[in-house]
């Protein structure tokens, strides 16, 4: 894409201060960008750069004023952010399906296609199978029987959709990202080993969900495995049977929901997270990255800290005091020394 | 499958109480079984949810007498788990393998597979390789050169098993799982980098082996990687070069075992634990999800705790103070303050 | 590989004691060494083992005596563990990749590829990619659009590069793993929902790089995530947008680094370890498995431990108290009595 100073403040109402006529084909970082990129200055912080920026043109808030001259062309714009992220839209990262299905997919007589999805090299869908409008499917994707796929949805290469599973619309799903495999379920045995527990539920993924790149929810034992309409999951995520994620909530990279449990609305849930399982979670939670979580707070909009997780601000408090321990101790032993006494211990 | 409560009875040498006529088609948990569909009760704390169910069938035990009038057509057990167990294995998760070879798959000449297997399109089986009687293979599949698949195993979409190595019977490998990837090893080179360290050996998985989707488990340097029989992993595992698994181990979600550790039998490891390198764990350990182990407890059935671990009751009991350390401290300096001390900190 | 004593001996400039003609055709660990195996002693606390061991050849070092006869032939050669890697190298791991381009490859007309190239079964090759001399890319891998890959890397089953991607020099890419998936970049809306920012910026993986299996990197929103020469990673590491990891540096499993941070040159991150985003991380770190880092030390070589990370040697030193805080909590209420105070807690 190209485009002209003139054209882009059009496009975006933005106020023009200037060369129109200098043109951009990229977004770039203002310490980072150079001629024919366009740039964004949002955080104070960053001013500094650009007055040396490169960049052809820099987007700023309306009622932003330089200090100093400035070589790029400025657009002012109400919300830089909003505005940057309309930019990048246009952009994308570069992976556009071929339009169409690949000769090479392996396509069930069927499965029931809408007529203008995409669909990739060496990828097969199942019996049964329904894929709605617009849907793009990449190479070496694998779609379960009676899988239905929503409109509009697109679902990266080598992603694994087992049997029965249900994907809403506009949904993103990450490379190598693994839906409704197996729930980890067995029952002991007389002899001291295990028998698996069939698992016959699947997953649900509502509207809007994205799912990160070798991520793996498991199917239910019975119903369903649920992501709630525009939850948001990073890459290498656990999601075992039977769990819910409520609407919205934000899930980190590296974190694991155990079996059965339901995670509220609105959630933030840091990276390398674990919950344990049959937990019913309030609404609106903040969980710090890292924490291990084995009991409900009992209140929405808690933040959690730990191992195990216990209020945010009360697990800083102690562990500032963690930290200091060998003194503390000291303390103790002097005190002990001064009142003369024996301590038997 | 369709069956009436009067067959299934049979099926399970089970008790009738209630219409022997009433058909289901597909089990559902008790809060949420609707017509059609046969539940269970196990656990006393669900029995509320007996009075008012719309399932046609509930499993209950052979000595459960309802305190309500029931609407469900009741049929009694000896072991409501392992009742519904069976029944879940007659519906499976709904991933039937297409029986025969696909013309798709690229099979070598000289690879050796037995005449009832089932092996999915744009699977891939390399010279030397064995697959056993009754084996299915699903598609987009990588089978290494030389690697033994035992009887019975079920392979899902996208797993990649490197050369050489040696499956079990009645294995299950999930999505997109790695058996057999490159240890990691390296040395130092004298100008600050690293030279990669071959690593020759293999990975060993005994039979009756489940390994969820997306795990990885690394090649041994020299010798074998093994998971001993009837051990159960998780989704999203690291098992590092030389490690065993003892039979009947059972490994949650995103946990790692570091290079050359061997764990014992029947153990127990929850979601995110790391198990440091070169240690001999004793039998029947039970380490808590999160737990960061560093040294071997030195005698059986263990209970672990902590960053790093310690004894688990020890570790509960450290927290519960941790927690309230500000108060401690506070008490301290009182104390401090009461004995007319000045303190030099 | 088959080979004489003496052959090996000159091959490694060692010097000979023993039987010249014997002959081994792999290498093994001395404690499980079979005739016809080489296997070594490096590690003096392994010697008993050389007394007994039934391998045809040993390594030792070049001023190594044995107390006790033994039946091997013995190689002595000036850096065993170098030496060892050589012979390893001789074996590698059995991944032969079969020469040329597989029928089944999908090759865009508008690649560029190198006459000296393997590319295995049903791996797809997009427009505009460049595949260097020498390259190795297994069955069912996805290179996207634009992706350079340089000369002598080795990308193992199912891997999936993303567009506009760049791989450098002798790389050597782990099955499943994913390059180049969107970073996790989403703003608020007025809804309490979340707008995907588009994420256009691209990975970076400068020579010598090694990526395990299963391991996800972030493309950046703009700009490059850049992995420097040299840096190692192990299987199922997360790797967020915008993230740089220095020259030299190693990363074992399970770890995660956050967005925007940067990672200095050579240094020691052990598995499960979090990093949070946003930070600037001095040369020759070297954290501990299972910590969670949250500020930058401040100085290169530092040593990090905890919940959050703090100095190593502080941690430890703190942990060993926590272990005993009910201990000192009941001095401090033997204190209390003692000083006939009356508590207020």
């Amino acid at each position: 894409m190209q485009i002209t100073a003139h054209a882009l403040a059009e496009m975006v109402s933005g106020q023009l201060v200037g060369d129109p006529d200098v043109v951009v084909s990229e977004p770039a970082k203002i310490e980072e960008a150079s001629q024919g990129q366009i740039t964004f200055l949002a955080n104070p912080k960053y001013e500094e750069y650009l007055y040396n920026t490169e960049a052809s043109i820099v987007l700023v808030g309306r009622d932003f004023e330089p200090r100093s001259p400035v070589q790029a062309t400025l657009i002012k714009v109400d919300d830089v952010y909003a505005t940057l992220g309309l930019l990048l839209s246009r952009f994308g990262n570069g992976m556009e399906a071929i339009p169409g299905i690949s000769e090479t997919a392996v396509i069930s007589g069927e499965a029931e296609i809408a007529d203008d999805v995409a669909v990739g090299p060496y990828t097969i869908v199942s019996d049964g199978a329904t894929i709605g409008s617009g849907v793009q499917i990449y190479g070496q994707v694998y779609i379960g029987h009676n899988v239905k796929i929503g409109q509009g949805t697109r679902i990266y290469p080598g992603v694994k959709i087992y049997s029965n599973c249900i994907i809403g619309k506009d949904c993103i799903i990450h490379a190598n990202a693994v839906i409704g495999s197996d729930g980890f379920g067995f029952t002991p045995t007389e002899d001291g080993g295990y028998r698996k527990i069939d698992q016959i539920g699947n997953v649900i993924l509502e509207d809007n969900v994205e799912i990160g790149a070798n991520t793996a929810i498991d199917r239910a034992t019975m119903g369903s495995t649920v992501i709630h309409a525009g939850a948001k999951l990073d890459n290498l995520i656990q999601i075992a049977h039977n769990v819910e994620i409520g609407e919205n909530s934000v899930i980190a990279a590296l974190s694991g929901i155990a079996g059965s449990t339901k995670i509220g609305k609105n959630t933030q849930i840091g990276g390398q997270v674990g919950i344990a399982g049959h937990l019913k979670m309030e609404d609106g939670l903040r969980i710090q990255a890292g924490s291990k979580v084995n009991t409900n707070p009992g209140k929405e909009n808690a933040k959690l800290y730990g191992y195990p997780a216990i209020d945010y601000v009360q697990y800083l408090r102690a562990y500032a005091i963690f930290r200091k321990l060998p003194e503390l101790q000291k303390r103790l032993d002097e005190l002990e020394k001064q009142i003369g006494k024996d301590s038997d211990e």
